[in-house]
């Protein structure tokens, strides 16, 4: 199988113009078929409170209401996804920006009110690998924002990590693909506080420990199910860390297979 | 050769929001293959207020500076676009929202400062047929902003009109393509107090004599030199008038041709 991979950066990388920049050769360079996803960091935020839209947070979580929706849609599928896509052609990668709802990628439910509301807010329900392949298979780099719909004229702001995964999981029917979460560590950490304490290789036998003796907890637990779920459901490994695991010379990340 | 449809509509469609639930209706309804155009009419200039930007015209033109840039960029290649393109699935149409950066579809040469300096406005150097080829031929609906690149990582301000007209000539090389330009009136008019008083056909017999009486004129003389520049490029027709001329049952219409 032809190999494909999908790179997703995050917020801290969109939210500095070099940062950028800097990803974006190092992606443009990156051989093969590929895609890219991304979130909109801080910047929806910034734009919100620019507009004197206040966040509401329940219990600590944001809510996506109609106004949220409508900044988010601004900032991630316009403002930062051009951006990327016109920086990306100047690099002679022949980018093509994204929302789930376009040409129908990534169709979502919008995420069922129980304790919590989460307004405007996708769980992915299905990712049309065919016609993704499409666009690869005619050179195009497709380049998604965190955004999906819900088959009814309903746009919904939903995860990257997730959008992420399920995309890999989907081309996994005739791909063998790869994800790249690249951030602002440089991969899983055995001591949060040493930067360089990186575990090079997780897999499902080493998973356990990991989690058991609190290593693995917040914000990264998530990600790594995320990854698990997604090598069960086909994708071939997961990789983490800076940006330069796009690159051969970084052997400085985690690898993470089943 | 396969006849393609090239669609554009106006700000006041877009900005109330039954007008554009109607007119996508028309539109998914209509047959064959197909691409909508749109502007983003006041909610750019509205966003704009909001943000505490303040327009900057120059003899009475607007002038697009970084932060105007990025608006329109949020509104049109963001909250308009991703709009349309989920609601347009929905309705069983295929969309998929572009800039002219997406795909490298449509590049323009930032506007040379002469006796203005008009910014980031883009005037349509290249579009490209076989990107759009593909996707129509995939069975993509393109829906396109108004947003071009300059091939360098500049987005720019483009003219809708002359996107429409640009995408119609190129297009034409291999399919019998026709342009309709959705708007506020029901055509071209004799008499502009007069809605009813529509001139059924212009052709280029006809266009110097509307020209020398003043009937063409104002915002309508752009248009319809915009029209026969595309008819003289190998465009089949250019139609005008209200969103019901993409139905069979409107006979009042504007209809131009060489």
């Amino acid at each position: 199988m032809e190999k494909l991979s999908i790179i997703k950066i995050g917020g801290n990388i969109i939210e500095d113009e070099t940062s950028l920049h800097e990803f974006l050769k190092l992606f443009a360079n990156l051989d093969g078929m590929k895609i890219l996803v991304h979130g909109g960091g801080k910047k929806a935020t910034q734009m919100a409170h620019k507009l004197g839209i206040e966040s509401t947070l329940i219990n600590g979580r944001r809510i996506t209401d109609k106004a949220t929706l409508e900044v988010i849609t601004m900032v991630y599928g316009g403002l930062v996804n051009k951006n990327i896509v016109a920086k990306l052609q100047a690099l002679q990668t022949n980018a093509i920006g994204l929302s789930g709802a376009d040409g129908n990628s990534i169709l979502s439910n919008k995420r069922p009110v129980k304790d919590i509301d989460y307004g405007f807010v996708g769980d992915v329900k299905k990712v049309d690998n065919q016609a993704i392949d499409v666009l690869i298979s005619a050179n195009f780099t497709p380049v998604f924002c965190a955004i999906t719909h819900d088959g009814n004229g309903q746009l919904l702001n939903t995860n990257a990590d997730t959008i992420t995964s399920q995309i890999a999981v989907a081309m996994s029917k005739s791909y063998e693909t790869s994800i790249y979460y690249c951030f602002e560590l440089n991969g899983v950490l055995k001591d949060i506080n040493d930067k360089n304490s990186v575990i090079k290789h997780i897999n499902s036998e080493s998973y356990p420990a990991l989690l058991s003796n609190g290593i693995i907890a917040d914000g990264m637990l998530p990600k790594l199910e995320n990854c698990f779920d997604a090598l069960k459901n086909g994708v071939h490994a997961v990789f983490m860390g800076n940006t330069t695991i796009l690159t051969k010379e970084n052997e400085n990340y985690t690898k993470i297979t089943l």
